[in-house]
C-alpha cells in the first residue's frame, strides 16, 4: 500500500515541487511557526510578499529600527533547493495581492527588559492592505516581527516570497517568563561573536535569558578592574578574556533583541582559576588526588575563612553589578567538597577559633555574599544545592535552579521558592558523550545523551500542585563546558534549545485546552531547522533528508 | 599536595609558557606525532625551521610537487595562544642550527594506488644538514611528510618553528592495509568540498581508504550517463547530485593524498530511491506501514525478478568501475526485508514460475551481480549479511565487513574470509544520539555513544587465533547518514577516527612489545586535535580546555 493513497503524501519524483512533501490538503493542523502561538486563524489565500516592505513604526524607536533592518535580511532569504519543499505554494496560481507594509503599534513607549516585561503581541495580516502588529512593549513588537518572518516562504513557482494562508490573526504570549539557555565560557572559551550568534538563535526561538557562566576553576576569563591579575593569570591567554567594554557589548546586543543576560559568579566552589591571579584567597589548588578534593579537575575552592576573599568576591560582585543591567544575578553555590576546607589549614585554624563548623562558615560565606548581591537591588539566583542539599535558610525571594534530575522541582516548590528549571535528565545539553576522563572520575552529570524528543518530551509541572506549579517561573538548558566549543557548540544546542523553548513559550496545551504534543512539534521543527540553517545557525539535523521532505512518512506512519 | 610536585606540573599561572603544561622534562614518553611511527629514536637538540625549507626530489613526480606546495602552508601555521603549550620550547635558547632541506629519495616511480602499495617510509632529521626521507613508493613519502609537519612546532620564544628533540630517525609502516572510513552521501548529501575536506583529515591521519556509500534509499545523487532519471527523479535535487566529472575529480585529489575511493552500490535492499527514477525495477516503493518492509524509512528495494532491473544494476557498475578506479568495489548487500518481495506481485509470480523461494533468488540476484563486478577485475567487498545471515556461497576472494556487533569478526574469519572491521559498538561514529524517529521504529544500530576511548579501546584481533587475526585486512569507522550532515559532520568524525586510524596505523603494541595505552595515547591525541583545529578541521572538544593544558592533571591522575 503506497503512502500517498493513506496519508495524502507521495514521495515520488523528488524534485516536483507541486506532489512532494505535504500535500496540498496541508495535513500539519498548526503553522509553521516556532515557538507555536497560543491563538492563530488563518486562511487559505496567498499574498506576495513586497521584497521593499515598509515596516511603519514611530522612528525614534532605535531598537525596532535596528530589527527591522535584521528582519529585512533575515525574510527575504531563499534556499534554491530547500529540504522543505513549500507546498503552501501549490496555491500560487491563486495569489491575489501584494503585501507592502506592515504597521507597528507599540503602547508602552519604554524599552526596560526584565522577567516582568510584558512580551505579548498580537499580528494581523489581512487579505488586502497593511498588516498590524500590536504590543504592549518593543520587545513583544520584536516577537511579533519573528513570527512573521516566518510566515514569510519562498515561492519557486512564483519566483516571489509569499504568505500562505492568508488572512491571519496571531494572538501570542508566553507560558512562562524565563526561557533561557546557560553557556559555559570558562571549560572552553567563547569568542564575542559566537555568543552573539547565540544570541541572535536564542532570540528567533523567543528565548529570553542567557545565563552566562563566565568564571569556574579551568579558566577565569573576566578582566577585572580592581583585580587584573584574575584575567592575567587565570584566562587561558590574553585572547581568551572579557573585558567591561566587551561584556557592556554583549548586554547591549542582547537587549536589542529582548534577551537578558544573567552572571553566573561560580563561588565558592569551582574556583581554581580565582587562585592564580590571587593565591591567598584559594584553598586547595590543584590538590592531588583531585578526586578527594573536587568532582572535577582541578582541584580549588575559595578560602571561605578569609576576609580578603570576601573583599575580592565583593568587588566583583560590584562590577558585575554595574556591567549587568538585568535584575537577576546568579550567585552560583554548586558542587563544594568540604575535604578542600577541612585540609587547608588556615581554614581549620578559623574553625577551631570560631568553634564553627565547616558548614556553618560556608552558610555565612555564601548568605553574605548573597546579601553583597541583594545590596545591588538584584534577585539572587542560586543552584539547587544551596537549599536541598546544605539546607540554608534563603530568603524566600531568592530563585532556585534545579538541576539534579526532575525530582528537585517538587522540592524547591514544596518549599514555597521561585524556581527556574533546568533538569539534567532532560534538559542538559551537553551529556551523553561518555566519560570525558579516564577512572576515577565520573561521567558528567552522569546521563544519558537528551535526543530532542526527550527534551520536548519533559513536563516540567510533573507531579507539582496547582501552587507549586505557579512557582516555576521558567527553565533553562544548559551547554557545559568540558565538550563543547567554538567546533561543536551550535549543533549541540540547536535544535534541542529550539525544543525547550517551545515548551517555555507555548507550554504543553494550547488557550482551548488542546494537548501540544511531540508528534505535531516534529512538523514545525524540521522546517524550523532549516530556516535556521539557512539564517547561519549550524542546527544539527533531526533525522534524513527524506524525513525532512516527508515528515509524515518518517513520524506519523498510520497504523 | 601540589600536583606540581607529584608529576612535575604546575598548573599555576597559565600564561607563563615555560611553567604551564607538561614539564620541561618531557614525561610524554612517545613523540608527539598521530598515529604513532613505529620505530622512533630522538634526541635533545632543537633546530630552528627554515620557512623556505627546500624538498629536493624528483622534480616530474606531480603528486609529490602538489603535496610539498600543501604540506608548506601546513607546517607554517601557528595560533598565537594555543591550548597545547609547547613545552618542548623550554630548550630554545639552545637550538643550534638551521633546518633548510629536506631530501626525499622514491625507489619506486609508479603512482599506482592499491591496498598492497607500499606505504612505508623512513625519516632522518640530523643536528647539522638535511633531513632525508627514504620510501618505497610516492605514498610512502606522503606519510613522511605529513609526519614531519607534527614535528614541526611554533616557538614564541624564539619566533620561529623549531624541531625539538632531533636528531630524529623514524622508521614507520602501517599495521593494517585497509584504514577506511565510510562516509554516507545519501540520507544527507556533501557537497565536494566536504569530501575533499575529509580527504584531506583522512590523509593527516594516514587512513587510506574513503569508503563512499553513495546512495541509499533516501536520494540516489549519481548522475548516471546511461540513466540520467535516477539522479533526475531521485536525488534530492539538481543541486544534490555527483556526476561522472566530479567523482573522477574526487577519485584524483583522493589519490594524490593516498586515499582509495571505494564505492559501495547499495542494492538490492535500501533502493527506493531507484524507483524514483525507474518505477519498474523497485518493488514496495513507499508501502506503508513501512515497518513491514524496511528497517527504515521509506521502503523500497529493487525487484530482483525482472531483467530490466540487472540490466539497469551492471550499467551502473559498468560506469562506476571506470570512474572509481580503485581494485575494490563494495557490492553492499545489506538489511533485506523479504516480506517487500513476497508481498510483490511480479516477484511472487516469478518465484512460482520458477519454483524458487526467495532467497534462492534473491541469491542469485547478488551472486551475479558480484560476479559482474569481478568482471571488472576488481575485489568485491560486501556487508556481513551476505555471509553470516544468509550464508551465501561467497567466493573465498570475496573481502567481508563486519558491522553488526564485534562478534561478526571471529565468524568471518573463522570462516576464511578477508575481513574489515566497523563493528557497531565501537567504530560506528554516529550512534548515541537516541531514536531520531518515533516509535515503533528502532533505534539506528541500537547503540550508545562510542566515545574515544571506547574507539581506541577496540582491539580488533580479540578472541581470534594468530590464523584468524592474519585475515584481518583492517577496519572502516562509519558515519551513517540519519543525525549527520554538512553542520556536524566533521565533529562526529574527528577525533574520534584518529583513534581508529592510530589502531590501524599503528596497532596495539610496538615493534619491541610494548602496549600502546589510551593514558599514553590521549597525550598525543589533545594537540593532534589542536593541530587539526589549527589546519581547519572541526574536530570535536577531547575534554575541557585545562585538560589540553594540562593532560596530566585530567588524564593521569597519581595514585
Amino acid at each position: 500500500m503506497a503512502a500517498a493513497a493513506v496519508s495524502g503524501v507521495t514521495a515520488a519524483g523528488q524534485h516536483d515541487q507541486t506532489v512532494v512533501g505535504l500535500p496540498a490538503s496541508n495535513p500539519v493542523k498548526q503553522p509553521w511557526v516556532w515557538p507555536l502561538p497560543q491563538k492563530w486563524e488563518r486562511g487559505t489565500s496567498t499574498l506576495k510578499v513586497n521584497e521593499n516592505i515598509h515596516f511603519d513604526f514611530e522612528s525614534h524607536n532605535t531598537i525596532l529600527s535596528k530589527a527591522v533592518k535584521r528582519y529585512h535580511n533575515l525574510i527575504f532569504q531563499k534556499d534554491d533547493y530547500p529540504m522543505i519543499p513549500y507546498n503552501w505554494t501549490t496555491t500560487d496560481s491563486h495569489a491575489r495581492s501584494s503585501l507592502s507594509s506592515v504597521y507597528i503599534d507599540i503602547r508602552d513607549k519604554s524599552d526596560h527588559l526584565d522577567m516582568d516585561t510584558d512580551e505579548s503581541y498580537s499580528l494581523t495580516i489581512p487579505v488586502s492592505g497593511k498588516a498590524i502588529i500590536t504590543a504592549k512593549t518593543v520587545y513583544g513588537a520584536l516577537h511579533a516581527i519573528e513570527t512573521f518572518s516566518q510566515i514569510v516562504q519562498y515561492s519557486p513557482g512564483l519566483h516571489s516570497y509569499v504568505i500562505p494562508n492568508a488572512p491571519w490573526k496571531i494572538s501570542d504570549y508566553p507560558k512562562y517568563k524565563h526561557r533561557g539557555l546557560l553557556l559555559d565560557t570558562s571549560r572552553h572559551y567563547y569568542a564575542v561573536k559566537d555568543i552573539e550568534k547565540t544570541i541572535d538563535t536564542l532570540s528567533w526561538n523567543k528565548m529570553n535569558v542567557l545565563h552566562w557562566h563566565m568564571i569556574d576553576s579551568t579558566s577565569f576569563p573576566y578582566k577585572s578592574k580592581a583585580y587584573p591579575q584574575l584575567a592575567e593569570k587565570g584566562s587561558y591567554s590574553p585572547a581568551h578574556q572579557y573585558d567591561a567594554k566587551t561584556i557592556s557589548g554583549v548586554v547591549q546586543y542582547a537587549k536589542e533583541r529582548g534577551v537578558r543576560v544573567i552572571p553566573e559568579l561560580e563561588a565558592p566552589g569551582h574556583s581554581t582559576s580565582w587562585g592564580y591571579g590571587i593565591p591567598e584567597i584559594a584553598s586547595c589548588v590543584n590538590h592531588v588526588p583531585y578526586f578527594g578534593y573536587t568532582v572535577q579537575p582541578p582541584s580549588g575552592q575559595l578560602n571561605i575563612a578569609k576576609n580578603k576573599t570576601k573583599e575580592v568576591v565583593n568587588k566583583i560582585i560590584d562590577e558585575w553589578a554595574e556591567l549587568f543591567t538585568d535584575s537577576f544575578f546568579h550567585a552560583s553555590g554548586d558542587e563544594v567538597v568540604m575535604a578542600c576546607w577541612t585540609n587547608d589549614t588556615i581554614v581549620a585554624s578559623y574553625l577551631k577559633e570560631h568553634n564553627m563548623s565547616v558548614t556553618e562558615l560556608f552558610q555565612k560565606f555564601v548568605l553574605d555574599m548573597q546579601d553583597h548581591v541583594r545590596s545591588h537591588k538584584k534577585t539572587v539566583m542560586v543552584w539547587q544545592e544551596m537549599l536541598l542539599e546544605y539546607q540554608f535558610p534563603l530568603p524566600k525571594d531568592t530563585v532556585v535552579q534545579v538541576w539534579v534530575g526532575s525530582s528537585g522541582v517538587k522540592a524547591t516548590t514544596e518549599m514555597g521558592y521561585k524556581t527556574v528549571v533546568s533538569s539534567s535528565d532532560y534538559w542538559y545539553l551537553d551529556v551523553g558523550y561518555g566519560k570525558p576522563r579516564s577512572n576515577p572520575y565520573p561521567d558528567v552529570a552522569g546521563a544519558g545523551y537528551n535526543h530532542w524528543n526527550r527534551v520536548y518530551s519533559y513536563d516540567i509541572r510533573a507531579n507539582l500542585t496547582k501552587a507549586e506549579a505557579d512557582l516555576i517561573i521558567g527553565g533553562e538548558c544548559t551547554l557545559w563546558g568540558e565538550l563543547a566549543d567554538h567546533t561543536n557548540f551550535e549543533g549541540k544546542i540547536w535544535p534541542r534549545a529550539s525544543a525547550v523553548a517551545e515548551r517555555l513559550w507555548s507550554g504543553y496545551e494550547t488557550p482551548s485546552g488542546e494537548n501540544i504534543t511531540s508528534a505535531d512539534a516534529i512538523l514545525r521543527l524540521l522546517p524550523w531547522r532549516d530556516r535556521m540553517l539557512l539564517r547561519g545557525t549550524m542546527a544539527s539535523p533531526l533525522n534524513q533528508g527524506f524525513c525532512t521532505r516527508n515528515p509524515l512518512d518518517c513520524f506519523q506512519p498510520p497504523e
